[in-house]
């Protein structure tokens, strides 16, 4: 009924700073921290019900951003994008005369990943 | 006192839809439509100073959103990435045996430029 979905995990790197304060803390204790219902209650000093409508606040708004901004999808395609960039510099250092090509492509590689690296840490 | 700043009119573009209704109706009368406070006022049955308090909130959600998604800054790297792979690919085009990587390059500028579309369209 209240199960663990893993995908709010990886949308909470995402959008866990734009959460309010105290939905992301408890948000971060449940996903990240791997605490029960039962303990962040207690160390909210609130109850397991408050905890429980906290964490599906959370949730809903990290679908909501999701579903408005599309980083987490945006981040895979980058992520594979930057994979086939690789390979092709590879190739294209094996061949004759494209060493400066190979070297740019791999330039552009950085500036991608740039924006993906806080995440791309964490995976 | 009151200017409009041209920047959030970019935002607007990225975040626009994530705004509540009332005050993303607010904002794009103002920024998009270039309407002036004394007929968004009587639009939406507020005072001017309504109109005013209503802006103001936007923009700071709109500067939150970017200083959490980076979004828009986000968007001129990847644009510029495109850029510089386009001129890559043009340039494998020329030489002998890269027409293979010259194509891979084009189509993954595509799969770049996809998520990169929305806002680009309104660039």
């Amino acid at each position: 009924m209240f199960e663990k979905n893993m995908k709010i995990a990886y949308l909470l790197d995402f959008y866990g700073d734009a959460l309010d304060d105290h939905i992301g803390s408890v948000m971060r204790a449940y996903y990240n921290d791997d605490l029960s219902l039962a303990e962040i209650a207690a160390d909210e000093g609130i109850s397991r019900q408050g905890v429980r409508h906290l964490i599906k606040k959370g949730e809903e708004q990290l679908f909501f951003f999701e579903e408005k901004f599309g980083l987490a999808k945006r981040h895979g395609e980058l992520t594979q994008a930057c994979k086939l960039l690789s390979e092709i510099a590879d190739t294209l250092e094996a061949k004759p005369d494209c060493e400066k090509e190979a070297a740019q492509i791999s330039d552009i590689i950085g500036i991608i990943l740039k924006g993906n690296q806080d995440v791309s840490e964490s995976d």
